[in-house]
């Protein structure tokens, strides 16, 4: 039986550490990136270069993708020199970015024709999540194409979940920025108030860190508001992007999420101050 | 040495667990309630019933109170016959209401000169933290009566912490609420999206109930929300009342709160429908 071949487009920070895992699996893996000395320590670990791709999926029998925007996935697999134009018969095509869902759904119709599957499967875990391949995958598309592709989605991650049709991983990952976004203006006030009011908030947290006001943000990020450590673990510009895709796709389907537009226009102020390229938690900054 | 005479005012579902645990401990237990019905199941264990809240004070060191609202605290404290102006020289007294800081402060003003301290205490964790004894108890006030009534702290809770001066335990007790707040909107929203999506809400729980959107609102009140089971753990008109003493709280503050005044809007318009009975988790059907 013929090795299956690899590609991975998208060799940033996540990409590069996911690539790495099939790698190390002993997997061809043929990579493009639109810069590519980011994809430098793939190809010196092996990884073979392409220019375009279209060239990666010329040879691929699956295809991993994750990039920055919509708009990019949409040129990664749209564009002329695009992976569906130029993909074989049969191959998987399956997007990591978090992007939208019903550009998920027109990808995956516009795959059918030429006989590709492709799936929706965005991560959650960020940068630590993908170097340790603990990431939580949530996929959508088609379940025989699932099913293929999952011993390569458990080289990259512990959890991963079928949700659905196409775009129903996108719908997922949105669900959950969904929770983030109001979670993280609840911490942040709460924090502000408490220091306002004179209160210790390490203190504080030992109070109500782990009874109904519990959350991963309250316990994770708080004490990088309270430090004042904005470092980012994820940026508030990507943040933003995601916010703005789940907001199009709630109003689509007729769903008012005041809270979500609430954030979203709170971390558009953020980064209207210069706080695009801060971490998430920077909403702190704010409300002091 | 004098057997500590214990005073517990307001005997509803949380207090009655909570004087329960201090009347098995073996303390002698000086009641009243505003309905006496409510208090006969301690009476029968052997606490003795008074008939205001000031005949308590008047044969008690530690005089423990847990009441509606505001207006209630202040007028069981405060009024003719209330707890300061017939406690004894060296009484401490403990507000376990959640109710608002500046009256907290107030309280502590008014009992001061008649030799009086004052402690507010608020309290986390329900009715079933009420009944295990597993309470979180957060405490502002005078740190050596703190130290004196920690002990009976200790029998009603497992997470007792000093806030700091007067007022503190309230404020701690707002940032839960707020907190909590924001958080509950979130979680409303993702799974009001991923069910208009089309997803399976169990599924996406799967998926991002353990990741960067976890929170115990999402984990407990989660279920319950796809489910549709609203009935009451916390009320609806209970979780108004505690974020309109941190709206107005915050403002005293000057601290702008659009998270929780969003949210505050949000039960207040759930209220309006008829879900003041129901569970906060109700938020979820203004959604559907």
């Amino acid at each position: 039986m013929k090795t299956t071949q690899i590609g991975f487009i998208g060799t940033g920070v996540m990409g590069r550490s996911m690539a790495g895992h099939l790698l190390k699996a002993g997997y061809p893996l043929h990579v493009h990136n639109r810069t590519k000395s980011r994809a430098e320590g793939l190809l010196r670990q092996g990884a073979q270069w392409h220019d375009s791709p279209g060239s990666v999926a010329a040879v691929c029998d699956v295809v991993f993708t994750i990039v920055g925007f919509p708009d990019d996935v949409e040129q990664v697999y749209l564009g002329d020199k695009g992976i569906i134009a130029n993909s074989q018969f049969g191959a998987i095509l399956v997007d990591m970015t978090t992007s939208s869902p019903l550009l998920a759904k027109r990808i995956y119709e516009q795959a059918y024709r030429p006989g590709v599957s492709t799936l929706d499967a965005p991560v959650s875990g960020g940068d630590v999540g993908a170097r340790d391949a603990r990431l939580s995958i949530m996929v959508g598309g088609d379940q025989p194409a699932f099913e293929a592709v999952l011993p390569l989605f458990r080289l990259m991650g512990t959890n991963v979940v079928y949700q659905g049709p196409a775009g129903s991983g996108q719908h997922t990952k949105m669900a959950n920025q969904i929770a983030i976004a109001s979670c993280m203006l609840g911490v942040s006030e709460a924090l502000a108030y408490a220091t306002r009011a004179g209160l210790d908030p390490e203190t504080v947290m030992q109070s109500i860190g782990n009874g109904a006001a519990a959350s991963w943000t309250l316990s994770n990020l708080g004490p990088r508001m309270i430090k004042g450590d904005f470092a980012p673990g994820f940026y508030v510009k990507h943040f933003i992007k995601d916010m703005r895709i789940a907001l199009e796709s709630a109003r689509a389907m007729g769903l008012d999420t005041p809270g979500l537009a609430q954030a979203e226009a709170l971390y558009q102020k953020l980064a209207a101050l210069g706080g695009g390229d801060d971490g998430t938690q920077a909403l702190y900054q704010l409300y002091r």
